[in-house]
């Protein structure tokens, strides 16, 4: 607190990221990284950058990094916007975007830096309850808003929606955006990319962190309307030129270009998922359907904040969120690698057994 | 324009960076970069970023280089804040500490970035001429204000004002934060970080990107009381965790470490920079005084568009501002190496005797 600070300062509740534990020979299964580093062509043309170019700017407009997420989706480049990360995308979404006089909405449980969001750019918001089943029903988003977000799948539930279902909330909600969050989307979701054609009202928001394997590159995106796309350059425009340095242009690009390497990776995570889930429902664990590189799950008779301190105990790191308390018995935790998930279930079992 | 759009974007009037030319082979003074490269033990730090840890998130506090820039400057950690560049850096600062219900003050000619944050985040803002010679004068800051921000040296005249008269404009502003804006400080002036342990009101801001030769990495920072650097934290961790990566910490780390290899391209700049302004005043040109690693000059028989014309027609590259109207006959030239200043000045020799 301090008589220097704007008056918005007082009022913000920052976001608190997932542990980023800086000891060594952990099991890190608590921020939903991918288990398998970038592809061999990323680290070839990240090297490359360690160059004496680097005291020249970058492309301050990202444009060949652009073209390549165009490229990939069979879109042109006015419809793609790149930034730091899909945090730094999300914050111009909503400030571009989602600030009108009446509220946006979204889930009541999902990505918790939403509301921070709002509370930054002072926008008014509206929690939407998933159902008993902790799904997302679009038609409970059927009333006046300011505009409307989610993740699919969403987080930290895993739970997709189908890409019907999108549509239909996409065909009675005009006057407002629709963005879709679908950093999770490569471990099986269905993407909804594919209807931005036909939809001027809708953004879809990427991250390359997760199935892409650059959580440390910090490359997200965002593909929609040229209109969408012209008010999120407006306001980086307006905060930071350059956001994104020469590697993550360079990294990101040879990402999007290796389909083959982040196909495999995301289905070498799927059938793990898949291992981990039936071998947690042995142990009597309720896991919620997925379709992220997580899972959500509890346990009818251990609680979970005890089960994620035995976990820590052994060195293996989980998330557990406190609040709300719909979901405080719930345990989130990362697929990683075979031998980490194994791990894992092995040390449930002894701890659920004993 | 679009329904879609925030009420925000459609008043925004965003920054327009200096070109970044897609063709090679250019003698490029238009964007104030170092002409040597980083050194290379940046180099070798960035190299070894180039692996499968870039799975993972990097740190979100970038702990490891708060600590190197506060040894550097012999502060504490809790006195730095790091950015992804001084102009998110900055973007930060208008937004947590000059957005108060007085204007905040900046000259009439200075960084152009600064009236498009206070456009951003509605902040009101008035401006102080410079005085004829185009100094800073800050006495003529003697007035009520919500904050005041000036660089130092300025931009783009490259003019300096003494620490002794920051300290007097410290010493009479006590009620609203004073920014000093060092981008280009490295280059022959005197720091203000010296006075933050003093002043709780003072913060100093620094980029990576000229003194450090790492324009395409991305990084800045600001030191000052924690209590300002708190301020800037709590708005970062509204908007975005993550925003240096694996690399810009890395290498920021590293060329923080080297001083000897920083301070000698330095000093390179400053020698040359003593040659081209003798060069350019035997030919005529009045050049103003530069603590930069830029020059401001103008020729009183030859229009400044033009000449400007005419070197970009030789490959040369450098700045021109149509506006204001008081600087509309200046190029401002950035020093490149020898040879790039050699071409520059023989090729308006031959412009200014044909």
């Amino acid at each position: 607190m301090s008589q220097y600070w704007s008056k918005l300062v007082h009022s913000l509740t920052p976001y608190v990221p997932g542990e980023q534990p800086k000891i060594n020979n952990l099991i890190k299964l608590n921020t939903n990284e991918n288990p398998y580093g970038p592809s061999p062509k990323v680290i070839a043309a990240l090297q490359k950058e360690a160059a004496d170019t680097l005291r020249l700017y970058p492309d301050p407009n990202s444009d060949a990094l652009k073209q390549a997420v165009a490229k990939y989706h069979g879109l042109n480049s006015n419809q793609v916007f790149v930034g730091n990360g899909s945090d730094e995308v999300l914050a111009h979404v909503f400030n571009a975007l989602l600030k009108h006089d009446k509220p946006v909405l979204f889930p009541d449980i999902t990505y918790s830096f939403y509301p921070v969001y709002c509370g930054l750019y002072e926008i008014e918001f509206e929690t939407v309850p998933l159902n008993d089943t902790f799904e997302i029903k679009v038609d409970d988003y059927s009333k006046a808003n300011g505009g409307i977000i989610f993740p699919n799948p969403n987080a930290p539930t895993g739970r997709l929606v189908a890409l019907a279902d999108i549509e239909r909330l996409l065909k009675h909600n005009t006057d407002s955006v629709v963005v879709i969050d679908e950093a999770y989307v490569d471990f099986g979701g269905e993407s909804a990319v594919r209807l931005v054609n036909q939809y001027p009202q809708l953004l879809v928001t990427h991250t390359l962190s997760k199935g892409r394997s650059l959580a440390g590159l910090r490359v997200g995106y965002a593909v929609g309307h040229p209109d969408l796309i012209d008010a999120l350059h407006r306001v980086k425009d307006s905060f930071n030129s350059y956001p994104l340095d020469r590697f993550a242009q360079a990294g990101a690009i040879a990402a999007m270009e290796d389909q083959a390497y982040f196909e495999n990776c995301c289905q070498r995570v799927i059938e793990t998922r898949r291992v981990v889930v039936e071998a947690m429902q042995r142990l009597g664990f309720e896991v919620l359907p997925s379709g992220a590189n997580f899972i959500f799950a509890r346990h009818p008779n251990h609680d979970a904040a005890h089960l994620s301190g035995l976990l820590r105990e052994q060195k293996i790191i989980v998330r557990h969120f406190k609040k709300p308390a719909r979901i405080n018995q719930f345990l989130r935790i990362t697929i990683g690698t075979d031998l980490e998930c194994q791990a894992l279930t092995s040390a449930l079992e002894s701890m659920i057994k004993s």
